[in-house]
């Protein structure tokens, strides 16, 4: 088992309940990490399985005299999301991303080939999600990624307002471990809606 | 549609011949480069959806002048395997390997935490499999992990005779569009029987 360090306890924040509760335990503690911290979790007691893609690098030059060290490359952009997997039988495919706004999560932030594949995964029979953090509010959220291709499709705004995510979505628990239990709000969500 | 060179096309291989012919026309086309090409097909006629996972690179360091270059890292083994996706709504997760040898193919190549991780895909009711292609024959094939598994655990050999292969696997097909037929094998294995 993975041995969390007790500064990273924070106290759990209610779903749904209008007033977000701060959390500073969370700050500097990246999404990214949260969730494979989570992931880890998942993993060891056989609820998911569930991994991040690595980052795409396109490899320019490389010294075979120094055993294939990497000398020139530069990174790409993701052409689908940052993690897929299996829970409950079914495939699951989501993009995790975080926002400085307390008030919205601005659209500008999901590139036009992650709608496309989180439409094929829909479209396949997949689980499709975003999970959306409000790092100064210390909160984070699922929100279907139907949801956000209607948002997209029909709203006049460019930026999702925190009611509608609270509206649509589900809050996810912080706590000891895992870190973040986004599978709960995908049971909410996807199970027992 | 993706346009092939028509030095690609080669005669499809009929599956458990006996005889296996080799075709010229492979040779010197990657194995890769043919299961995206042949991804590339199924993602565009909506039949499935699997993608490569990048190779993971540790960077080292990054030259932010230069427009965040990358000026030092290497190489990562794959913690898991190389594609997954989803396919008739099922969670699917493989990993392809090449030999020279016309005989069997080694378990050296396979990594012990790929059979950790293809085992844990099968615990949680996904499909997990390896292709294989013999380069020299021309011939590649799916075996279920599961047997692959087995034969490990069991086997006194350290690799596995082509025609175990050819018993509890299913050739692929290979042909012009796609270049790989492998979710034909798939139904084989894994749905119809």
């Amino acid at each position: 088992m993975i041995k969390y360090p007790l500064g990273s306890v924070s106290p759990t924040i209610k779903a749904k309940t209008g007033r977000l509760v701060s959390t500073a335990a969370n700050r500097g503690m990246s999404l990214e990490h949260d969730l494979n911290l989570s992931n880890d979790y998942y993993n060891e007691k056989n609820i998911a399985l569930i991994t991040k893609r690595p980052t795409p690098i396109n490899v320019v030059r490389v010294d075979y005299s120094k055993g294939a060290r990497i000398t020139d490359a530069y990174f790409e952009k993701q052409s689908t999301t940052d993690y897929n997997g299996i829970y409950r039988g079914k495939y699951l495919d989501f993009e995790a991303k975080s926002t400085l706004s307390s008030s919205s999560f601005p659209l500008s932030n999901i590139f036009l080939h992650q709608y496309e594949h989180l439409q094929r995964v829909i479209d396949q029979g997949g689980l499709a999600f975003f999970i959306i953090r409000f790092t100064t509010l210390g909160a984070s959220f699922i929100l279907p990624a139907q949801e956000v291709i209607n948002f997209k499709n029909t709203a006049i705004r460019q930026s999702i307002p925190l009611a509608f995510i609270q509206e649509k979505g589900f809050q996810i628990n912080e706590g000891f471990t895992p870190r973040l239990d986004y599978l709960k709000a995908v049971d909410e969500l996807f199970f027992n809606r």
